[in-house]
């Protein structure tokens, strides 16, 4: 069976429409699911436990008589991770060193307070502290990922969190091994067998055996997604995840088998999923387009590859390195492989990006699981605006302000003659009454 | 008349009940307002500019015959700024050159690229890189404060943001000209005369006049909130902002009528706004609260004064100063003025507080204008788990990895094992392509 793998060149006439039509992509929230996870959550927030049992019984499946019945101890984490195979355990313990010592950087790099004084003696600056408690949300079933409890509590532990709270489902009381022996890993303080809006609900509001958390990061489905959405204020989140998408920008110098495999990588997650080759060489896509077929029908997960493939992938022909890097920023993808011999002399061509791959030996799956940096990234374009989920997402600042005497007497006319401006009389006398008389 | 302002006692049996109806405050989400904002901004993002021209003569009563016939030219902004008083002038020139250098010194703390190479020779790090675009929301009519302009124009300059777009409501085309030459000095490059949620569509999904922006931060009406909130993904946002803060920690070193005018600075903005006094000293707290009485008749504002203080206000004996710490940590104010002979005894106690102004010179007020801090703070407690805005609000963060053949070859067998056991064998055959064969 052929692919019908779409494959397009800067060149053509129709190409920009061509271009549109592989980036569009809807994010419509459902209006129903909205309604319903209002509800759930005005519940949750009314009724706590009783509500939270009620909707785990529902939607999970998963009967208990309380709450606390549904709590998953510190011993039963740690028996997860004990009863592993020895090289599930050293590899889940090897990533996440990894993932540690990375984020420890990225604390030294921007997570540190900071302060100086002016020529007054005024002092200025930002005191960085950790969140006191937060809430991860694991997926449970078919997108059950150890390496994401990694990557949402390890920063978080970095930061010096004080409590980690974890939420996975657990339909039918099915508990995944590996995810619990990642929460163990991670350093995770307090988990919970409890999934979808009335986990979220839970977490933001706490209940009687749920403490509420500050902040909730971590994907999910719709309705997680919607909760976190309707949540945001009471509690911080992190970003609204989308499908998962790479894009390979390819000199033609990487074995095209390489290629095709870091394709399927993005592919397999999900039939939404996003990959697309961007090369200015149409003897190397070809190259690619044939290894994408020969490899195709030995992948166990092939109809998920092929249906993603044919609905959102692209192979885009190029001008140029340099128009790649155009088209690139334009996509501004959540993985971006810069495949090519002189990564770094088209680095900093590269403007959005959730995390770049440089050279042929950088695969994505490298970065998702153990190379060190975040595998939370900016999906749907959002690398525009938004960041790797990091140390600093779960920080927090308060400004520092010590006026000596003789700034305020800089400070307090230039405050009272804008406040005046402003017609905030009280602010100006505030500023007034600091000054020599 | 005397001023019904709450008087509470750490002491009393009944302090718990009181301070938790001090603290109550319900952000709570109006369906109406919801569901016109959702009609609002889809009739935004479908007919563009004639939807924006219709909105705006509706609620502004602004007529005009194209969006275009609203911007506000950076001649016209230069000429607002020009046309001041001298002095308005110099301190929005004053104030605007230490919020700058401020930022510049925040953008050095915790805002620049870095990487490592580890030991196999894997470059890891972080590129920091400034968004193209992103929309100022000004508010217009009483709550107009060029302040703002600046507080939030001055971060994205500094972060390097390449097009700053500012909207800001003109009823009946009635412009503020401190706000316009704000945005002069600030470094706005495009403005229009735009309000309310077909303002924020518009900068969410762009017209044919008004450019699509990346991140819209700023202040605004239950309206510009709710909007903000539903564009959340298509574009960044900063918080929402509730009603301002005041919480005033007090060892009674400090003159009381300084105190009680702080604590009218706040009051002065909103009825619903809050102005807490913690205090171990019943005599200060007394001395307090005889100012308050005595400067109240002559605040121009008094009426806003009183009932902010009589709805929201209060004044709270605590047994110690680390009492009033944990109270403090409790309320996680919005500013938070240690005045206090000690302020660096208190400081490390502070947990949570969008900014801490220590001693007695550093009233509220001169960080609202010209200290350099930003004013923009998290309010209703959630300086629990965000931030002031900064130059970190306006840049995004992209992953750096460049692994080495000999990383790939270690990371390449863990990598393989975890994706096996997700059950992800692409991304397991990505990893083990790169191993030596």
């Amino acid at each position: 069976m052929t692919l019908a793998l779409r494959q397009l060149a800067t060149t053509a006439a129709d190409f920009e429409a061509e271009f549109q039509r592989v980036l569009h992509w809807s994010a419509e929230t459902d209006h129903a699911i909205e309604q319903r996870v209002a509800e759930i959550l005005a519940d949750v927030q009314a009724r706590g436990d009783a509500a939270v049992l009620e909707y785990t019984a529902r939607f999970d499946g998963l009967q208990a008589d309380s709450v606390a019945a549904l709590e998953i101890t510190r011993d039963e984490l740690k028996a997860a991770f004990d009863c592993l195979p020895a090289a599930q355990r050293d590899a889940i313990e090897f990533a996440a060193r990894r993932v540690r010592s990375y984020h420890e950087r990225q604390l030294q790099a921007c997570g540190l307070s900071w302060q100086y004084r002016d020529e007054d003696g005024t002092l200025l600056g930002q005191k960085v502290t950790p969140l006191d408690r937060v809430g991860i949300y694991v997926p449970g079933g078919k997108a059950a990922y150890p390496s994401s409890v990694l990557m949402n509590a390890i920063p978080a532990q970095v930061a010096g969190v004080g409590e980690i709270v974890m939420v996975v489902p657990t339909p039918k009381g099915e508990r995944n091994a590996l995810v619990l022996a990642a929460a163990y890993v991670a350093g995770v303080h307090r988990a919970f067998t409890l999934g979808g809006a009335q986990a979220v609900g839970a977490l933001a509001y706490g209940t009687a055996t749920v403490p509420a958390v500050h902040k909730i990061t971590g994907p999910g489905n719709a309705y997680v997604a919607s909760a976190k959405r309707r949540v945001f204020g009471t509690v911080g989140i992190d970003m609204i995840a989308g499908p998962s998408e790479i894009l390979v920008l390819a000199d033609g110098s990487t074995p095209p088998d390489w290629v095709a495999m870091d394709l399927f990588s993005q592919a397999e997650h999900d039939e939404l999923a996003q990959s697309i080759l961007l090369c200015p060489d149409a003897g190397y896509i070809a190259q690619v387009r044939a290894e994408i077929e020969r490899l195709l029908p030995g992948m166990p997960r092939q109809d998920v590859i092929r249906a993603s493939l044919e609905g959102r992938g692209a192979l885009i022909h190029t001008r140029s390195m340099e128009e790649a890097c155009d088209i690139s920023n334009r996509i501004a993808p959540e993985h971006l492989e810069v495949s090519s011999r002189d990564p770094h002399r088209w680095e900093p061509l590269l403007k959005h990006a959730g995390a770049i791959f440089l050279g042929a030996f950088t695969s994505e799956s490298l970065g998702d699981y153990c190379a060190g940096p975040n595998h939370v990234l900016p999906t749907s374009g959002t690398a525009r605006f938004s960041s790797p989920l990091g140390v600093y997402d779960f920080q927090k600042r308060s400004s520092l302000i010590e006026v000596s005497e003789a700034g305020a007497q800089v400070l307090g006319k230039v405050a009272a003659e804008l406040a005046y401006g402003e017609g905030l009389q009280a602010h100006a006398q505030a500023a007034e009454f600091r000054l020599k008389r």
